[in-house]
């Protein structure tokens, strides 16, 4: 893994305070039942690289905005990300046992609760935005455009629709457009959401946030294809899981349409398009987001 | 049914109102999934008594607020209503082929359908509330409050947390305070949030915002009892399903703890309650909400 101090530090700074956020996520003084509550916080806390919100993060510190208040923000993202996770183990979809080395949700908790939970986290997600401007004194209006943008590009037009044409996909893809719109909803989405709201908590004008979401889009890209070539070519030690899952699920993949070394090729392009886009838009501190780039593209899991 | 003229009409014209409203609910210049948006609709048209629909509207005019803009968070409440009873239909949850006599969503649409359809509706209803400003000129914190409590309402606390006492409590519940947390939670969370979000959407002072959540809190009793009472003692061609399933599924009801005739009187009493509390608040027009409560009363399906 190539990443500078400077982003070191900060996905690690960002990293425990996620994990200190989301494990009392859910008021204390609520009357939760105890195994849901042990439900949902099993899930946010499987690890994971905590992507979603060091973008947030990032974008809110491009702009000078306060980081406090875009914490809470990606709480709110991890919180629909992972109930997205936990839905698409269950059996009915892609019936996963395993996740990150750890058991699905739905293998320790029983599925009636990892369906539960799902929902849980999801109305959870708003719930914790709502509470923005009173605990932050960021305006409403503010707020209330992240929740729209949160969820239309979580539900049916965005992450919820990728996720069904991922499933209806399997019965077999016949052209890229059809695995860019998936990938666009089902996971490019997300990471352009948290882009935009790091922006809009830091109060930017809609030039800045287009340029968020451009950057966004390029990124999404190149974090997917790369996705697809470590499924490829990766080593499953690093990795966590078994490569290959795409070949013997016969998924089709970025590899698959145009070729190993082309979708290298396209890894690369996309990422330096996302960071001319953030060169040219002139953030006052654009480095962590550009260290972030270069950071998706080399990983090696 | 015991319903005047005035009511009648009123029931009528809010029918229609979310009929129309509910067939379009996803803007058609979105480029989502067909059988996505056909799964989402067919459970939104299912039919239903619409009664979260009805106690939105009717809190919003006694209080002399804008039936548009109310019509938009009934909208809302339905899609988390819908979504609701779409999982809790599925096969890990109460596994049930009909609803209302017509095959559940995922007899019609398949297991993974039905859950992102849920997934989606649940989402969507978010979009649909954070519209509500730029169409109606309601302002953007009142509409947050309203996020707030819906989320709040229909969360982990709320009717997440209720469906999940509920299906702990299939293995045994002893007393009837873990009845009334399912009750209170499960079903009146929602009725409860319809008649405060009709309040807000007119603008209210707390102290009616207030009276509203209190005749809520008495009417979803009265309500739920009701219906413990219909499964015991209805007229199975008027409810469309059939009698006794409670005795049968070996669930405590609330003529189980207390018998019948309490039962029956509880439900009078806390209607009694519910209509004193809309009359001591003096609202501008407490006639149709007075009228929806004796309604419920008096339904027999």
């Amino acid at each position: 893994m190539t990443s500078t101090p400077l982003l070191q530090h900060f996905i690690e700074d960002v990293s425990d305070r996620m994990t200190s956020s989301l494990q009392n996520i859910i008021p204390s003084v609520w009357d939760v039942p105890v195994n849901l509550k042990e439900s949902m916080t099993y899930s946010l806390l499987a690890g994971g690289k905590r992507l979603r919100p060091l973008l947030v993060i990032a974008a809110c510190e491009a702009l000078k905005g306060n980081r406090d208040a875009a914490i809470e923000v990606a709480c709110s993202v991890e919180m629909v990300h992972t109930y997205s996770l936990i839905h698409d183990d269950l059996p009915a979809m892609d019936n996963d046992d395993y996740r990150r080395g750890k058991l699905t949700n739905h293998k320790v908790y029983g599925e009636a609760m990892a369906i539960l939970a799902g929902d849980g986290l999801l109305t959870h997600a708003f719930y914790h935005l709502s509470q923005i401007p009173r605990k932050h004194g960021i305006p409403a209006d503010q707020v209330l455009t992240i929740i729209e943008e949160l969820s239309e590009m979580s539900g049916p037009r965005g992450m919820v629709g990728g996720q069904v044409a991922d499933m209806e996909g399997e019965q077999g893809l016949t052209d890229l457009s059809q695995l860019e719109y998936i990938h666009l909803h089902k996971t490019s989405d997300l990471i352009i959401f948290s882009l935009m709201a790091g922006g809009r908590i830091a109060g930017a004008e809609e030039t800045k946030i287009e340029a968020l979401r451009t950057f966004g889009e390029h990124l999404g890209l190149a974090f997917q294809i790369q996705d697809d070539i470590l499924d490829l070519i990766g080593d499953e030690a690093k990795l966590g899981k078994k490569t290959q899952s795409d070949i013997k699920q016969d998924k089709v993949t970025y590899p698959f349409f145009i070729g190993l070394e082309n979708s290298q090729m396209e890894v690369k392009r996309h990422t330096e398009e996302a960071k001319k886009i953030i060169l040219n838009a002139q953030f006052p501190y654009p480095e962590l987001l550009l260290e972030i780039a270069d950071y998706l593209v080399s990983r090696d899991h």
